[in-house]
């Protein structure tokens, strides 16, 4: 049986599901690349929401991916997101949701000793029916704060 | 098709599958515990293992949960760690490789202003055959650095 949704996690509900299409990545340190897209957001119960993420190339070879949570600590409007990426980054950022909008800044962004330079992300997401976009801003490489990723993604299941 | 393993990983490849078991818990603050678990260890030919861990009570209710990477850089004996728990920790640790045995020591632990107090994780992992053996010792809320959790999980897949 599905679990009931934890209280504290009301404010966020609109984000339930796997939504699934295309974004587009820029940097002046590399080439503008597309990518196809599937992120989740799933619950068991419990006072946060897993997130889990995966692009590929559009011709379907693995590229990025990252994992993590979510929690809406009482159920207003502050968020709390925790997510490890394979390159070796660590981010934690504190956010705040309003209505079908979520906007994430990183607080900590802790790499492993082969990860990439990156010293800030900012994340705005915004959910319209079944229509999932998102922008990501990144300080990396030494470079400031800047666009990196866009996509629009539309909810692949109930 | 499966992708090849990535060289990188060659020295954790005795991790790949999906291992069931049982634990207990204890700490000075809390009752002893005893949980069942299920973690992987998965890859898409990229220079990551891809972590996902779950335990849930005797009787199947959801508990712990955690998720993230695992890289080797360059395939030697040095390991990173990242890990995302939904209590509001991200846990960062470099460890070593050597033959069977995995030994990682936290060198960043950040909480989301929600999280427990947790200031340092070590896990020691060992696999014989078909059996992972863990343990896990924490320094929280206050207390030393102590033993935590362990559990003898066994590969239920390939």
């Amino acid at each position: 049986m599905e679990p009931a949704l934890h209280p504290d996690l009301e404010p966020v509900r609109w984000l339930l599901g796997t939504w699934s299409g295309e974004g587009r990545g820029e940097y002046p340190t590399i080439e503008t690349f597309d990518y196809l897209e599937t992120i989740s957001f799933t619950h068991v119960g419990k006072p946060f929401l897993a997130y889990q993420q995966r692009t590929s190339s559009p011709e379907g070879l693995p590229m990025h991916a990252e994992v993590g949570y979510l929690r809406c600590p009482g159920g207003g409007d502050q968020v709390e997101w925790i997510v490890a990426h394979p390159t070796g980054i660590s981010e934690v950022a504190a956010g705040t949701v309003d209505g079908g909008s979520l906007a994430l800044r990183s607080t900590s962004i802790v790499g492993t000793p082969s990860a990439k330079d990156v010293s800030a992300v900012e994340r705005d997401l915004v959910v319209d029916g079944d229509v999932l976009r998102y922008e990501l801003r990144m300080a990396a490489v030494g470079e400031a704060l800047q666009h990196h990723l866009a996509a629009t993604l539309r909810r692949s299941d109930g």
